[in-house]
């Protein structure tokens, strides 16, 4: 886990990491969502809709976006303010995500970093880009 | 689950439910996206933060966007286009929210609806609040 301050930030820094997308992470996100929509659970429901499997939950994709700010950028010292995210291309199980983050600004006076990131599958597709604000702790905190 | 089609949905249509956030969400939410940041696990670090207790996780209080869009509003024929948030009050574990959305806009030429949405907890403060494109299947589709 990164743990750098707001100071330490610079623009352009970037961040990345990998993700492989399982069955088990689909189920688990569907128990805690109760979200019991068929594209994403029935192949052949899908498939009639044009995918070659069960759709990955939209929110489930973006959930990784927890794991580029508490761990990556800026890392532990963080919290999300806002988010926001395009859904470009489907994801299904088993495709690997890249999820990268930069920097593209700092409001000095909030300790507020904007991060731009996209998610990548495997192909070099870009599933979903977007942009976050996100709090990061001064050097006198924390 | 509903099954509004696009032609069925109206401007000012809104959809609630309602739901509990519990310990075995928060660590669900942990195991799929490997974000281990302490503010959301360690009460301790979390109360030298200003927090009666771990943070529930930012995009676990989001995922229920996946719900909202995916059971009620439309419910079936749905998918997401794009989603933001922001995440204005923390949210504890035990707290019971209520996901609220509004249709505010219709896109005819491409069947997306505009859905603005609340995240009340159960004493009334807004935590969270923003607004999603929803792509809906027409009558002659799915």
């Amino acid at each position: 886990m990164n743990r750098y301050t707001y100071e330490e930030i610079t623009i352009g820094q970037t961040e990345r990491f990998s993700v492989t997308v399982t069955q088990q992470m689909q189920d688990d996100f569907r128990k805690i969502t109760g979200d019991l929509n068929p594209l994403h659970a029935d192949a052949a429901y899908a498939a009639s809709h044009g995918h070659k499997g069960p759709v990955v939950f939209g929110m489930l994709t973006l959930s990784f976006l927890s794991t580029l700010a508490g761990m990556y950028l800026p890392g532990e010292r963080s919290l999300i303010h806002e988010t926001e995210g395009k859904l470009r291309r489907p994801v299904y199980i088993g495709d690997e995500l890249t999820i990268e983050g930069t920097v593209s600004d700092k409001s000095d006076a909030v300790h507020v970093i904007t991060v731009k990131y996209t998610i990548t599958n495997q192909d070099g597709v870009k599933v979903a880009r977007g942009q976050m604000q996100i709090g990061v702790e001064g050097e006198g905190n924390g």
